[in-house]
């Protein structure tokens, strides 16, 4: 295997612990120094940074600096929106050979795995030596092969932990209606992640609705009403994947600007759009929460769990690659038994690129409107420590007839 | 003065904080037990459930109940959004004269100032010695006569926290314009909040808008495309509060069921009506965040201070109303000096009512889009420690054209 330098890119959109994989690849990295990698080099702003040979010499970084960067919200190198044309894989494999890079490792979600995968093969039709390793990241958990990816347990944790406090919020003053909306186009893991708010019955959240199933206005609107009349309340949470019987994203702004790299529309209105619907079809006082980015650049409610793993598969990748493996993502995968643990594994960059993992059936319930106690088991690990738990009045009730102790006079 | 029963009640939409001032009440009501105040009865759902008697005996909740509701979301007491009628008020001078209520505590803003105010007006007018103490609380600042409210810190903590995190986030993977909802009907001081984000030039915040100067949207989006031009991205705070040339607010829900108690309408849209905007005018991509509730719900981001000075308004009222005051407020008081320090003062309740505190034109930039210096020292000393900082690769450059240093192979 030739020795050379390593290079590592961060793709796509930041999570609370991207930065901790960085620090694992850069850690690791730096145990083999002299023996197979040489310089550990970081590209700012990902593959348009690459292609501007926009590079950084990440040995140079403090230790305080990396421990530092794994409690820093966005992708401290930077990333980029980039639709990938065909002549940029020839320019990147130049590149590569220019700096003597043998290592390359892209932390990214299936678009990057796509990218990772097509220089992988060239690099082996070119009979150029590189190992190619993808480190998995995303807030959506929408990467098949893997249990979940990193990014998704901080996320989960920011999600469930906002709708309990927002919860008790609207117990306390009723609002009857609050619809809170979580990211996810395509894939309802982080709405689903909202029942780990849920102590008791008729506790936030009451309602999830995810892009998996069929969205019916008519089914959610008497739901709705269903749990304010039981309640006198209800907060439910949707995912901004929501679509419309066209396929058009519930409240989706649609001016061309406001498309995204690959021409989709964006999502982003679902909350506003149900709330408006309930007001005018229910009567009911409505009201949403959005807190979009916040949830995956706010690192007040970090999952440790999910930073440590982050970190490995950072680490792992790095291993991999000096055992000579190439075109691979790495994975979690959960051992059965009771108590949690993941092993890290590994998979084809080409599976990964071309598939995005839904919610299963088995995480929804019949009725479409929350998850199942298999979701539960399978999200709770997930968040690290437990979301807090917080305190009610034990409320002893003074009688309405009783005599009340009076005061001496 | 008479000895007798106390009262104690939250009003209004809760904040982070406003238990610590419920439970400075019942601490402080403790230490004077078997001298003039008996019972220490807190009212379940403020005016609608001191109307149906629904009244607890708070002396009974245990030392750890009460550490714990001082770091729980929602008002423990529960609160409600009545409109008071006439006759309410002669209904609750006999709930009060039946239970023997000497002191009456209520927690709340302006609208509960005014109740505040007009139950000690009656108690008065029929000779019921009573004495009624106002305990401020609001996230929106909006109080007259007290330096700040207590609430308020602890979501501008939150506010300036989040802006600067979904500031780095977009900093590392550029959506050319991010806007930032925050709470704040009338008054600005939350939007202002934000800049506390800031550490140096193009960071986030890039402009604020604040419900106190007019709104043109035609300024607005010249200001958003000038940022754009100069940093390649923009993150806009905008308050919820805006209102476009008609008096609406911007993006508002308009249908009946959503306006408030009082027949107003309710905001809620002014983020997801400007990027509509900014989409369609400036041909730029945009997407909005709206944390909402989060803002006063979140124990994450809590003001130490805030805590502390909201335990103390409670404290306080309790020792002032035993020295024979009522129909007062206890306000905050900013000493002059370098270092941040509140003394309690007091202010009739009926001058509070009727006053809503807005942002004065000292604090807000002469473009209408930012704050001033002035804000920011005001402001600083209020969220308590201040919101964490975060690093930055140091990101030594490697030359394009450098040799880079090859491995031993």
């Amino acid at each position: 295997m030739a020795a050379g330098n390593l290079l590592v890119a961060q793709g796509g959109g930041p999570t609370a612990v991207i930065n901790c994989s960085l620090v694992g690849v850069i850690e690791e990295a730096k145990l083999f120094s002299n023996k197979n990698i040489g310089n550990i080099i970081g590209v700012l702003r990902s593959i348009d940074g690459l292609l501007d040979e926009d590079l950084i010499d990440l040995r140079k970084e403090s230790q305080s600096t990396l421990k530092n960067i794994c409690q820093t919200p966005g992708a401290a190198l930077g990333s980029c929106r980039r639709k990938m044309k065909e002549e940029d894989y020839g320019r990147i494999l130049e590149i590569f050979m220019k700096y003597n890079i043998r290592y390359f490792f892209y932390i990214g979600g299936n678009g990057s795995m796509h990218t990772a995968h097509k220089i992988d093969d060239l690099a082996k039709k070119n009979g150029y030596d590189l190992k190619v390793i993808g480190i998995p990241k995303t807030i959506d958990n929408d990467l098949e092969y893997t249990d979940h990816t990193p990014g998704f347990g901080s996320a989960a944790r920011f999600i469930a932990s906002i709708t309990k406090e927002i919860g008790l919020d609207i117990k306390s003053l009723p609002t009857p209606i609050s619809i809170i909306e979580t990211p996810g186009r395509n894939a309802g893991w982080l709405a689903a992640a909202s029942s780990l708010a849920k102590e008791k019955d008729g506790d936030a959240p009451n309602l999830i609705y995810v892009p998996e199933k069929i969205f019916s206005l008519e089914l959610f609107l008497s739901d709705v009403e269903n749990v304010y009349r039981k309640y006198g309340r209800a907060v439910v949470v949707v995912c901004e994947g929501l679509k419309d019987e066209y396929g058009q994203y519930l409240g989706g702004i649609k001016s061309e600007a406001s498309k995204d790299g690959f021409g989709r529309n964006l999502p982003g209105g679902a909350a506003y759009f149900l709330s408006e619907k309930i007001s005018e079809q229910l009567k009911l006082r409505a009201r949403y929460e959005k807190p979009g980015l916040a949830a995956r650049a706010s690192m007040e409610y970090i999952s440790s769990i999910d930073q440590h793993e982050a970190y490995q598969v950072g680490q792992m990748a790095v291993r991999f690659a000096l055992n000579g493996n190439s075109g691979m993502m790495m994975t979690l995968l959960r051992n059965k038994g009771e108590k949690y643990r993941c092993k890290i594994g590994s998979v084809a960059l080409e599976s990964v690129a071309i598939t995005e993992k839904l919610l299963p059936s088995r995480f929804i319930n019949s009725k479409c409107n929350y998850v199942t106690e298999a979701f539960l088991n399978y999200c709770r690990p997930l968040i690290g420590n437990p979301i807090r738990s917080f305190q009610s009045l034990s409320a002893f009730k003074i009688s309405k007839n009783s005599t009340v102790k009076k005061q001496n006079k």
